[in-house]
């Protein structure tokens, strides 16, 4: 083990110390540090969905811009809809409700893989809309940033990933304090613009060269609609609480309940705040300055301390809003896994419990969506929705399924909580998947099929290799004999070495010698007699100078397709002291390896001869 | 061996059939072949060498341009005198007198390194400028392959790699046309300019919107060395011939002799043509077109079919004289591998006799040097020269040394003509390493160091692998004890295979089951019992999950650091069918090869389970 210690040394230094199995337990959350960790994606999403409705309608002209109000104040309504359907799914599914399970139980396995589909699609976008949106938060503070937006996200998933890494109770330590700041200082905020506006000491609105386009098309029932799609990102991230039940402290439903509401009064009181606020103080979107950075400069006397703090909250709460998705991903594809529709690598758990391949898949996904991207929000938005409404829409569409089979007190009431939320995330999922098509949503309606064939290919491969590997009638063939063979080349000490280690193996061992030059061969000969282990040697003939076809055609030749015999290739190999001396030596044995990985009952054996220097 | 079978075809269809050992000495070149093959360097370094002097001339106004004539006589006399030196090292090293073994036998091994590394890099420039120059004749004649420059110099080096992998003879035959077509037709050039030139029909010099800066520096002495040093690529390729004495058919001195003189005459002439008829037109270099071009265009009376003539013939040599450095690069890499200054792998010949992994460094090593100067002849040509006069110059001291030592019949004579060659290519290595030192030539002054210590490091990692394996005193140490353990997880065929493959190997095998989760442990007992093989188990526990620190833990006390041990730990592996099915299974088994890599006395054996679909 020493080779590994310097290793291991730095991933401790990283990660932290080990955590044994019997303290999982004990890492649960608390309803105050549960609503730092699960809500910040629902909370922060209201940090840019303002601005993508007002990108929306300024197309139109600045006339149109009044619609935000009433936009606003439907998808106000629909989020506390969606909130009471989802706290029906707490208290039903304790153990941890998330649309898969519900999907799966209630509408049947297919419904449920789409649903997985959707909702990793949707975690993967949640963390790069959410990084991409918490760097334009430090690009609109601090212009000079412009530059390296792309650079910024990649460093935040860095963070993240290592983060999440060390384990989910230390996750809801850090994050407790920066959702704390941030609705703090945007109620403050709000308050303040409020203030202002009752007294009427609005500043006049400024003109920004950086305005976004206005008035290039006309307003028609289109665009309102798109407006509306855009403006639905405030509701994404309702459902985290639902999904993370079992992390809260017991008991887990009540605890998990109460943060849901908590969280969606904060959501609406924020989103509504804003929105009225742009209004009121004229905001038109920039493409170099963020709508909560106009506003924030409007509201409290340009770049201020005040200011920079608000930017900093935003900043904070978007990029961590990612973290409600590093706590599901690699949840849901631990639970995937284990029933076989994702590599079983997903349920290995880390020595710090945290489901380290989970981890490691999402944050390369989100990597590259900024990549892709360039980091730029407004261009992730449009695949981001149709994912969520997805499995919101099959999540409600299952509760209503699971209260008619339970028929218990007032079943009829709950099924119809969750009714209205199924029909309505419906409609919102329709018009977000045909409105926002041409500008992304297609790879996402495209890939959630893709994604499920997958599932399925993998479940039938375990399935096939658990049939070929069950010992339920297994007879284990008989085995008569066997031959182990030792190539050699020329006589030194590895090779020897080899031959005193074949000698253990077997009573049947032959060397086998390629004759490429008929005087080294005499050569071998006489230094066989003294070093060869009294093995039996047999010398093939190879007029083209190949090594490799002569002594396959003796492997081929002595096994004769007999499924009884066993055979052992058994080659000696250099092990250097640096990696690149493997330059300076023939690579034969990979050659014969690679030759006979595929040939059955062959068994190929290097046995290392350790170079100094 | 059916699974390589495919691959096999291809290579066959590529590269031809193997050829047998004993065909070997019938692969050699008559002086007609032999001048195709190994002048075509030397030859068609003129399509080049009189634009690199003008271009340098024409920085300091038109006005200077008469110097090329003057400059253009003194290398044309040089390169008689340096012809002259190497034809007596073709009869004083019939076996091949390359600069490395002159070098070396007469000046020492130091010397003959410095040699070889300068001979090793000139040869890899000789295949990029080449390569880059022919490209330029096709982009001159077809400008609108301007932009795809850097593919098409890129697809002639895998030609190139391609051809010489199929051997030496073929490389002969396809490559004795295109010698012969350059030679006629620009001989045909030539007279039909100075035809023109004493009928005095000379059109008036066009102004190419296109061409190089003029004027910008005065006419210094440094700047007319600097011309002169441009010049002297019209010398490389000279010692081709030298090298390849071995390649001649047998009188090979002789033929090789008269070889060298036949292809120094025909490049002196080429030269003195070019560059007076280039100094009667007028030419001025241009950014996109060639000189050859230019003239061409002139002489024959715009593009017409002799101009594209002319300029197939020039891009054909070029490209082809790349083939001199495949001849000698590999084969000089196979004799310094030989001594063991490099890897062993240079001296492998492929089935078709070529030495594959010289032919396959040196294509990708041109290719970096294309990649990184796009393509660019005049960016390469600073770096080309050094490499040239540092092993022209050794080469020649050595065979001084060599004429004193012998002391055979007119061995003044023999010395002094050697000894001239010396000082004069000595001189001109100075001048090309003064005046292009900060265009590159930096680059060779410091890698030819750094080649030969590696060569140095190379030739000792050698010496101390040959100690550490000789036999000579060699007792095998007592080996009283072989232990087999085999790490078990679950319970499946796989690793029943395993086990019983385990218990031919010893009489000491241990499973080793390292505990996790108590309910699983107490169903694996019982799996045991009817399917263990009555192999011995140990069960350890492991508090943190790991599975590598237990069994690392167990491996380390059972063998206690007792050298009279030797280990084996027997893995199951499966085999997929498909290779990314390998993304479905955990990788422990490689884990556990990479942590036992190092310890001694340590085998690691997979048992292959082959999985179907």
């Amino acid at each position: 083990m020493t080779n590994g210690s310097a290793l291991f040394s730095i991933k401790r230094l990283l990660l932290g110390r080990p955590i044994p199995s019997y303290a999982a337990l004990h890492e649960r959350l608390s309803k105050k540090t549960g609503l730092a960790v699960l809500s910040s994606d629902a909370l922060s999403s209201v940090a840019y969905a303002t601005e993508e409705i007002l990108r929306t309608l300024v197309l139109a002209g600045a006339s149109a811009i009044w619609l935000a109000t009433p936009i606003g104040a439907v998808i106000a309504g629909l989020l506390l809809v969606v909130a009471f359907s989802y706290r029906q799914t707490i208290f039903a599914y304790p153990s941890g409700g998330g649309a898969f399970i519900v999907a799966k139980e209630n509408l049947g396995a297919p419904a449920g893989l789409v649903a997985a589909a959707a909702l990793l699609i949707d975690y993967t976008l949640t963390v790069a809309v959410s990084v991409a949106a918490g760097t334009a938060a430090v690009t609109s503070a601090v212009p000079a940033l412009q530059a390296w937006r792309l650079p910024l996200t990649l460093l935040f998933v860095a963070l993240l990933a290592m983060g999440n890494l060390r384990g989910i109770r230390e996750s809801g330590r850090i994050f407790a304090v920066p959702t704390y700041f941030f609705l703090v200082s945007l109620m403050l905020m709000i308050a303040r613009g409020a203030w202002l506006a009752v007294r009427g000491e609005i500043p006049p609105p400024e003109v920004s060269d950086a305005a976004v386009a206005t008035g290039v098309t006309t307003l028609t029932p289109f665009l309102v609609l798109r407006a509306f799609a855009n403006g639905c990102t405030a509701m994404t991230g309702v459902e985290a609480v639902s999904n993370g039940v079992p992390a809260f402290e017991p008991p887990e439903s009540r605890n998990a309940a109460a943060t849901l509401l908590i969280m969606a009064g904060l959501c609406v009181t924020l989103f509504l705040g804003i929105t009225l606020l742009a209004r009121t103080f004229g905001i038109i979107p920039a493409h170099d300055e963020t709508v909560i950075s106009q506003l924030g400069r409007a509201v409290l006397g340009g770049r201020g301390l005040a200011y920079y703090l608000v930017q900093a909250a935003t900043m904070l709460i978007l990029v961590l809003a990612a973290n409600t998705a590093y706590s599901d991903f690699p949840r849901l594809s631990s639970v995937v896994a284990r029933e076989r529709f994702l590599p079983r690598q997903f349920m290995n758990q880390g020595d710090r419990l945290a489901f380290t391949n989970g981890i490691l898949v999402l944050s390369g996904l989100a990597a590259l969506l900024l990549a892709i991207f360039r980091g730029d929000t407004h261009k992730l938005i449009p695949l981001y929705m149709v994912g969520v409404f997805v499995s919101f829409t099959l999540s409600q569409a299952g509760m209503v399924v699971h209260w008619r089979k339970e028929r218990g007190r007032q079943w009829r009431l709950h099924a119809a909580v969750n009714g209205v939320g199924a029909v309505l995330t419906a409609v919102v999922m329709v018009v977000v998947a045909a409105t926002k098509f041409h500008e992304g949503a297609w790879i996402v309606v495209v890939l959630i099929p893709i994604l499920v064939l997958h599932f399925l290919a993998i479940r039938r491969h375990y399935a096939k290799v658990a049939q070929q590997l069950t010992l339920e009638g297994y007879v284990p063939p008989p085995r008569r004999h066997h031959i182990v063979i030792v190539p050699v080349g020329d006589l030194q000490r590895a090779v020897v070495e080899a031959l005193r280690y074949a000698k253990t193996l077997s009573t049947d061992v032959r060397a086998i010698y390629v004759d490429v030059d008929p005087w080294a061969t005499l050569d071998f000969h006489k230094k066989w007699e003294e070093w060869g282990q009294e093995i039996p040697l047999f010398v093939l003939s190879s007029p083209y100078r190949s090594l490799m076809e002569p002594l396959m055609g003796y492997i081929d030749e002595v096994t004769g397709g007999n499924e009884d015999t066993f055979l052992t290739v058994v080659l000696p190999e250099f092990v250097p002291a640096k990696w690149w001396h493997h330059l300076l030596h023939n690579q034969r044995a990979l050659l014969i390896k690679g030759a006979l990985l595929f040939r059955a009952n062959t068994v190929v054996t290097s046995v290392p001869f350790h170079l100094r220097g």
